[in-house]
């Protein structure tokens, strides 16, 4: 295919963003896609740095993720955690006992001075993905939720209160201060790009903190090739997490509209879902749409949405 | 047995004092035995603080250390370590699983701005152990020492080079800024306290650290209860670790006579090996002598020499 020699750029959170992101890096040769993700769900926990998305990602690509789960590692030990139970530490998030050895290998270099891109580098490599994964930011960026009450952080929200409370807002605690990371300027800024995908990620806590960062919005808007995003919405109900019961705290309404909307001038096409196909011709008035099977349970399947991304891309592209 | 209500003070390092330690963890009740801990060995590994000696001495009174070995956890798993080296991690430093989980919950309770006495503390009291084990400073204080061609760390010269170099030197980075534990310091203050124990543990490695420490000679020196030191060496031999090889490189007769002169001024009593008994009447001129069995391969043996030691200390108390 001829696409695969272009260059492309994926935007992605966790597990719904890193289906799609496995299905480009098996169509796209490695050197031609960059996959940068989320680092607002990062959290400091017994002591190591946890970036959930990160590490979906890598797990995912390297082919040792738990599958089922769609994080964590496949075949997972957890002698560490049922003896840190023991000594009366933290258990509620669950860090397997491989998992736990990437993230004494990212404190240790982490210590030595390299930043988040240079160890995700390092570790991405050593997991034979040849793909390049660049966290958004090498600075700490926190998301946090505005609950009933106060603040709440991401993790607290996510996993200890498993998305109950009601949310209110969200904010990207440290975004005005944060560099975007160079890979993530560099991938925007490259001649040779030939589109971006965002990835079907929950658009609030997973994309929304990589547009947030300085210079991204900007040079998303002024790019001459595509920008397409794929919606997480599938018949007015999000295929995974709390897209869809956060759209609906934040008061709107669970469709392919209030996408549209939510991306409105940033992306030139959306990707909707095939169910969804009734609302494509009226979506069309504001901007490209493609309808596709979306949703990915199967290697084929994320291959095959990959495919039509980069079909979409390429019957937008002006200069083709 | 009468010397079970008053206080004890022991001193001491990892494997050779600890077994003394969990002696006289078995005679005196708690509240009346406080064991304070070399902290030169520590090091920053994997982004974990490793607390070799504290670690040590806690797994021995806890009753799950590695008994053949004398450190580390008795039947450790080793899943975290097989993958870091699978992600191009360290490996040299073996740490099981169950070792790790106790590293984790202390790096996250330091992080939560407790000290490393606080901290330890917490985790012997999860792990059922009833008597005090402090660390000598909650500063760190990092043992180096000479060797041909430069500085080494304590743990690469010990671990990484199993003691081959010839040592020239050795020093305590940090000890002149360091203060003196408030456990440490109490302890030799306590109105009620009755002897000091310096256990065979390495002079130079494990104890001088802790009298090098501000004012803690100075105390020692003064104090009105007997101090008194059980001899590492037998028969001209360390039992165990780099002791004998040491101090001939330091130009020290490997005997009983080297060790009373490096303690000199400092202890009123040595207790040394029967093997060792024919050099008692000599050292006899200089400081007060005990023999017994210094070999410690079982608890019986344990208890007997803790037991000896306090025996020892009552002979010696002017008061009594």
């Amino acid at each position: 295919m001829s696409q695969n020699k272009k260059k492309y750029l994926a935007l992605c959170g966790g597990v719904g963003g890193a289906k799609l992101a496995l299905g480009l890096s098996r169509v796209l040769e490695p050197g031609c896609l960059t996959i940068v993700v989320n680092t607002g769900d990062d959290f400091e926990h017994l002591g190591l740095l946890i970036c959930p998305d990160i590490d979906t990602v890598t797990y995912t690509l390297s082919g040792v993720v738990e599958s089922r789960q769609g994080w964590g590692r496949a075949d997972e030990s957890w002698n560490v955690l049922d003896q840190v139970e023991r000594l009366g530490g933290e258990t509620w998030f669950r860090l397997g006992d491989k998992d736990i050895a990437l993230h004494l290998v990212r404190r240790s270099l982490l210590a030595q001075g390299l930043s988040l891109s240079e160890v995700t580098a390092r570790i991405t490599r050593s997991l034979a993905i040849d793909h390049a994964i660049i966290p958004m930011s090498d600075d700490p960026i926190r998301t946090e939720v505005v609950v009933d009450g106060g603040v709440m952080s991401f993790q607290h929200y996510f996993v200890k209160k498993r998305c109950q409370p009601r949310i209110f807002g969200i904010r990207y605690d440290g975004v005005e201060k944060a560099k975007t990371s160079s890979g993530f300027i560099g991938a925007l800024n490259d001649k040779e790009l030939a589109g971006v995908i965002i990835c079907p990620s929950n658009p609030f806590l997973s994309i929304d903190p990589l547009l947030a960062l300085p210079g991204v919005s900007e040079l998303l808007r002024t790019l001459s090739v595509p920008v397409v995003a794929v919606s997480p919405i599938v018949g007015g109900r999000a295929i995974k997490g709390p897209t869809a019961k956060i759209m609906q705290e934040l008061d709107m309404p669970v469709t392919q509209e209030a996408i549209a909307d939510h991306y409105q001038g940033l992306v030139s096409g959306l990707m909707i879902d095939s169910v969804d196909k009734a609302t494509a011709s009226e979506l069309n008035k504001r901007l490209a749409v493609h309808t596709s099977d979306t949703v990915m349970t199967n290697t084929t399947q994320k291959v095959a949405l990959a495919n039509q991304c980069l079909a979409f891309i390429d019957s937008l592209d002006k200069s083709s």
